[in-house]
C-alpha cells in the first residue's frame, strides 16, 4: 500500500496523522457542490443548544466556523432546556431548514436515576430526514442490520453516524481498505479493536467496520464481545488479547483517567484516538515501530456532518 | 370522598394499602375475558430473560404465576446475551406471540462508556403491536404528546407503561381521581411530586397525571421541573418545596439510600413507593396524621401487563 505521497508528521519510530488534512479534500468537494448547485439557497443547518458545556460550545463554534468557510447556513439556536422539545418540533417542521443538531448534554450527561434518559429520548425525536448526526433510533437499526437505504424503494440512501464515519474515512485515507474487493469486503482479514460500545460511537463503528468485512473486538466496561457482519458473538478474549492481535485499535473513552498500556499494541499497528480526553500514553506509543496514529478525529467529524447535510438536503429539502 | 369500604391496613394515624387489592379486581376482568372470549388460543406472553438478576428473576416468576392463573400463555426464552436480537426478532415476527417483554438490565445496568445504551436500543426494537410493556420510543413519544391513538383512524389506543399505569390505578382506587370531571381533567387541582424522571418510570408517569390535569414536579437528581399539559416548565421549587404542598408524592429511586426526609410530607398525603428500595421510613411517615400509604405497586404492575397483552391481542393478533 502506496503511503508516500500522505502528510505524516514522524516522531521516532511513530507517524502522527492529523485530521485536518484528511478532512480537507472532502470539504473542498463540498465547497465545489455548494458553490455550483446551491447558489440560491445553501443548505441550512440548525444547532440547537441548551447549555454551558465547554465541549458543546467549543463544538458549535467549530461547526459554525466550517459552515460559513464551505456556504452552508448554520443557524445557532440557544434555548432553555425546558424549551428544548418545542423549538426542535419547530424544526422539524420548518421547510426551510435541511439538518438538525442537539449539543449534548441537555438534561443530564449521567443518565437519569435509571434507564433510558431524556436525551436518549431526544437523539430519537430528530427527523430521520434531518438528522445530520444519523444517531436517531432509526439509522443505527438500518445500521445494525447492514440495511443501507432509509426507503424500500432504495433511493435514499441511510445516514451515518460523523464519527463513525470519520474513522472510516481515516482508515480509507491511511490505505486500511483494500480497494482492489468489493464494497462490504474491503477490510477482510484486519482485525479490529473498538473501546466503547454507547449507541454514539462505539457500537455504529464496530457495526460498520464489521459490515465491511473486519474482525471487530468490542469492548465494553465489563463485557468483550467479537463483532462480525451483524452478529454479536461470544469470545474468551480479554482487552488485552484482542489489543494485542489488532492491525487497528480505536479507543473512545470519555474520561481523564483511561489510558490504554501501550505495550499491548503491536508494531504497524493503527491507533485512534475519537474520545476528547487522551486516551493513550502518546510518548510511549510513538516508540512503538511502525504505529500511525490518529490523535483527534474531530476535524473530519465536522466534514461529514457537512457531507450528511449535504445527502438530507438533496434527498429531502423542497428548497434545493 | 367515601373509602370506607377500602381495605386498608392501619398504624397509628396513616393507612397503609396493599397493592394485591388494587390488582384484584383488574385480574378477574382479565379472567373472565380470557375465559369468555379466547378459549382456544390464549393470550401469549414471551419473556426473554439474558442474566441472573435476583430482581429481574423474581419479576419473571411473578409474571409468570400471575399469567398462569389468570388464563395468558406465558413463555420464558433465556438465552445467552449475545443472542438477544436475534431472538426478539424472531419473536417480533412470530405471529403466534402477541407480546414481549425483555428483563433488564441485558447489556448493563449501568449505562456504556457514554451515552444511549444497548438495553435503551433493545428497548426500542420490541414491535410496537407486541409492546406490552409500552416503553418504546413510538408509546413515550405519542404519550408526552398526549396523543392516545397509534393510527389515524383511531381504532388501535396506545399501550400505556405498565408502572405508570399501576400508580394511576392506584391513585383511582384512592379516589384521587374526580370522577365528576370529564376525562383528562378529574386531576385538575391535585399538586403532584415525582421523585425519578426516568423514561421507564418517572417521565412517563409525570406526563400521564399532567395529561390528566394535576400540577406535577418530577424531581432528578440535580433538576425539578413542572410539568403541567404536557408543558414542561421551569420553576424556582426545590424537592423540599414541592414535597410540602403536594397532595400526592410518588417516590422512585432505585438505590438504597436514598430517604425521603418524612417532615417534609404534610398531613393526609398519599405516598407510594414504586422502587424496589424503600425510599422512605415507613414508621415515621405512618406517625403523620392522615396519611395514605402504598408501599409496593409489583402486583398492580403485573395485572397492567396482562391488560395491556389483551388489548395488544385484541387489536393485531391474527389468531384471536
Amino acid at each position: 500500500m502506496n503511503q508516500t505521497k500522505k502528510d505524516y508528521h514522524s516522531s521516532e519510530n511513530g507517524k502522527t496523522v492529523l485530521a485536518a488534512n484528511i478532512a480537507e479534500p472532502f470539504r473542498k468537494e463540498i465547497r465545489e457542490t455548494i458553490s455550483s448547485q446551491y447558489i440560491e439557497r445553501p443548505p441550512k443547518l440548525v444547532g440547537i443548544l441548551s447549555n454551558n458545556d465547554y465541549g458543546a460550545r467549543k463544538y458549535a463554534e467549530w461547526t459554525k466556523r466550517a459552515c460559513a468557510a464551505d456556504g452552508i447556513t448554520y443557524e445557532m439556536r440557544e434555548v432553555p432546556k425546558h424549551k428544548i422539545e418545542e423549538v426542535l418540533e419547530e424544526a422539524n417542521q420548518d421547510p426551510e431548514v435541511s439538518g438538525i443538531m442537539i449539543y449534548y448534554p441537555v438534561f443530564g450527561n449521567t443518565p437519569s436515576f435509571y434507564g433510558t434518559s431524556m436525551d436518549d429520548y431526544l437523539r430519537d425525536t430528530i427527523c430521520p430526514t434531518k438528522d445530520v448526526e444519523g444517531l436517531c433510533y432509526t439509522y443505527r437499526n438500518k445500521l445494525y442490520r447492514n440495511q443501507r437505504f432509509l426507503d424500500t424503494e432504495k433511493q435514499n440512501k441511510c445516514v451515518l453516524p460523523c464519527t463513525p464515519l470519520a474513522c472510516v474515512k481515516v482508515l480509507e485515507y491511511l490505505d486500511e481498505y483494500d480497494n482492489s474487493n468489493v464494497t462490504g469486503n474491503r477490510l477482510n482479514g484486519r482485525i479490529i479493536t473498538v473501546i466503547n460500545r454507547s449507541e454514539i460511537v462505539g457500537r455504529p463503528l464496530a457495526a460498520m467496520l464489521a459490515n465491511d468485512g473486519a474482525d471487530v473486538y468490542s469492548i465494553d466496561i465489563d463485557t468483550v464481545y467479537l463483532m462480525r457482519r451483524g452478529q454479536l458473538l461470544e469470545t474468551t478474549d480479554t482487552p488485552e488479547t484482542c489489543v494485542r492481535k489488532s492491525n487497528i485499535v480505536i479507543t473512545g473513552v470519555p474520561t481523564k483517567e483511561y489510558r490504554l498500556p501501550t505495550d499491548w499494541i503491536a508494531p504497524n499497528t493503527t491507533v485512534i484516538n475519537v474520545s476528547s480526553f487522551k486516551n493513550i500514553d502518546e510518548t510511549t506509543l510513538m516508540k512503538v515501530p511502525g504505529i500511525k496514529y490518529v490523535p483527534l478525529v474531530g476535524k473530519v467529524t465536522v466534514a461529514m456532518l457537512e457531507r450528511n447535510l449535504l445527502r438530507l438536503h438533496k434527498n429531502y429539502s423542497t428548497f434545493q
